[in-house]
């Protein structure tokens, strides 16, 4: 997006309209773009979905507002508010009116450097100092940014946004809208080695990374994360799965569809996880388990088993989240409690 | 800094005096350079500013010696010392006169890609390779390196060193005299979805983010760092902030003046930092929580709610530093406590 | 290595002849790929090492199965079998004659900028788009792809493979046979600063670093890892150690020969490690402490303290793995105990 760009503009009347939100207030005001509660002015549109943040609602200076319907009648200085189901959701259908998406323009640029036998499909852009190895397909719309790298025999699907400063390992295979941010690595080789004696030492000696990394449709990566290829297997991420910065996914891996993966998690080698999977951040996963479908998994959490369909667990080694709850509200009385065991011992004498 | 290229030199007299430390031993030793007390020569100073190491100055070959003044008694080899208050402050003023400073050539290389209507200040560098987009500000003195590129509408400071490798998101905002390490990411998308059924399935649906990066003045950010940008507010870095390798700031967050941030801590979304707040390694915050200013939190911490001004916290979830020191001492007590009680309950029949 | 590309064949006999084991079944099999027993195909090589997977073996669709003596005598459908003492091992032999490597053309691309006075060996491949700044050794055979830099005064020995957007900098030392994955940094100014009053007001003063990164032989460090160079001292990872993605290694610290640091580990500055040391994923270690050779740290432990050598550590903050696993164990009988506890403390009236 072009934030601070030339901006478009709209009537709180025509932003009751497009959100489908009941209009309070003055119809003709005009905002220009959006803007949070603290710093919105009267040319701008803002929002208040949580409780939490109801009081600025009487300071803010911003011209419109949505509001939750919980929250419709909280008292503030807006002219005009849109009281809509869901103000986040609200805003993804008002951004695109407002704001003009970046258009990259159509073609490869003469200083990207491109391989042999490379396939591009219609008004895709590949910018300058892109490099393309032999053998890519690239499909169609699909944006590959300055100075990233697309090694040999790689598939990327239609409208991908590969931003600059990506590595995509060789054969590697991008589905459709897939967005990868800057820094992504793919395909890149996974930490395995047999020890082996080596003239009379031990020595980590490299596995030759054979299988691929596969990425599906509308799989989001966050910037710096790495997704290492498969050993002999394939590491795979299944479609509409979006993942945060400095992620590490190892090799084989398997990611289900639509899961959610926090910023700094790591998945280790092997492992497997259903769909619509969450992992909070900084979460690890310990190689070979599976994690049912519907999982989610605590922040920091460490995860030493398997972890069935649809239950929350968290902690360190993780369990089920309640019990870990409880662990832990335990463990911040345990110094109390052993001083009054104390006592206690010392009064029957054991 | 340029290690190990033509170096200059100064007398142990020349050290005292500029350190405004107090001589001891022989005044017209020469040094040429700095090393650690375990390889410094003849020729070489070295510093001791613990205890810890002090066994190690009988054994340097250190020709001068930087001691603090509770050491200064220690036997040791080297024919000269300095005692100063703080030998690593000495040090500050030492580098710069035995080393010299990288400096970078001026101009625009013919092989960097600038876009249309860039505004660059004087004496800038911007090396072979570097890519700046439309309506870019460079200021004054500052170095873009290779294969660092710079988004559209993007305003830098001056006497900025941006590193090579570095990728800065449209429309992003970097004060004077910030320092980018490579494969830094400034402004990259948050990871913000509003959960909708498409067509029959579950799906994340990206909210688009119109928000920026602003960095304030004189930070420093480590090497593959990754700063999103805000999704309707900025996401903002305050001056003088030093933030370490492989951080992740989340979308929202702002964190205050003078802060330390170590190497792979996460800052969860839209969480708000303090001035002078440190953070040490692999600690996590939660997203949408208060850290007042000077607040101090420990290592791999995991803070899941406000803390207080002034307090150092602790420990997952974190709480008060000395309530997770009792709670983690107690732990490796708990197994012969739960011992003695289970006698105890015998004895009693309960 | 390639998968996917044109590949050569064996038969089940030859496969038994170069790994040295005995063939059961049909020696005529001829096989072209090596896949994972879920995918493999009548022409495909698979392998069983672990009883975990043995029911695959009466589906697989896989020609020929490398089989670990305990297990050979596992029902499975293919139609030969080669029992190997070790089959992960014996993949070691086949894959170089399964899968052609990728041989990268000798020479300096001309759109590779190479700096002055660079000193190259015999068949180096240095990639378009490479950077190799002033005062450069590489020696025999090493590959510097595209879009990586590689900083003034550095040296890098023979055979080593750097991939794309790797960033090396200044005065760097590489061994030989370094592996060094997409997104490295080496050598990056490490975490350092003076607390000083400026102008009245309390600022993070920048030390300058002038020590090194000094990588050993046969070191391969994973996409995205960081390795600050020392301030005075340098910072050295030992020969044949290896390096998972987004492993943090701060200023000086020194790790030893032949470790294994897993993903995302940070080490804190000046601490050391000695030979062979295991960490696992996500583990911390804090500054200046020693770790002793052959220790192996747990996944996500927090040490702040030395470690003997040999021993194994976990938890946070660590301790040996076994007083670990004890007090983890007793948090979670932690609740049921504090009830019987209070139900007891009440019964005597305390």
């Amino acid at each position: 997006m072009t934030p601070n760009l030339p901006q478009l503009s709209m009537t709180a009347a025509e932003l009751a309209e497009v959100t489908g939100g009941v209009l309070i207030g003055d119809a003709a005001m005009v905002i220009h773009a959006i803007a949070p509660l603290d710093r919105a002015g009267p040319e701008e549109l803002s929002f208040l979905s949580s409780a939490k943040y109801a009081p600025m609602l009487e300071e803010t200076g911003a011209g419109v507002v949505l509001v939750a319907p919980e929250l419709k009648d909280t008292p503030g200085r807006p002219r005009a508010r849109v009281v809509v189901s869901n103000p986040h959701e609200a805003l993804l259908s008002l951004i695109p009116r407002l704001y003009r998406p970046v258009v990259h323009p159509t073609g490869i640029h003469p200083a990207a450097r491109i391989g042999r036998n490379v396939m591009v499909g219609d008004d895709v852009c590949v910018e300058a100092g892109a490099v393309v190895e032999d053998d890519v397909v690239i499909g169609d719309r699909t944006w590959i940014a300055t100075h990233t790298v697309v090694g040999a025999g790689t598939k990327i699907g239609d409208d991908c946004q590969i931003h600059p400063h990506v590595s995509i390992y060789p054969h590697s295979r991008l589905g459709n809208r897939v967005i990868a941010h800057s820094g992504v690595r793919i395909g890149s080789d996974g930490f395995g080695y047999v020890q082996k004696d080596v003239g009379g030492q031990m020595a980590h000696v490299k596995i030759p990374h054979i299988g691929r990394a596969i990425i599906g449709n509308d799989v989001e990566i966050g910037a710096n994360t790495t997704i290492d290829r498969g050993s002999v297997d394939d590491t795979v991420i299944g479609a509409g799965t979006k993942i945060d910065n400095l992620v590490h996914i190892a090799h084989n891996v398997r990611v289900g569809k639509v899961c959610l993966i926090l910023a700094q998690v790591a998945i280790a080698g092997s492992s497997r996880l259903g769909d619509g999977v969450v992992v909070a951040g900084q979460a690890g996963v310990q190689g070979h388990v599976n994690i049912g479908s519907g999982a989610q998994i605590g922040g920091q959490a460490g995860v030493l088993g398997d972890i069935p369909a649809g239950e929350t667990w968290s902690g360190y080694p993780a369990r089920p989240h309640k019990e870990s709850l409880r662990a832990t509200a335990a463990l911040f009385k345990l110094p109390d409690m052993m001083r009054r065991l104390e006592q206690l011992l010392e009064r029957v004498k054991l």
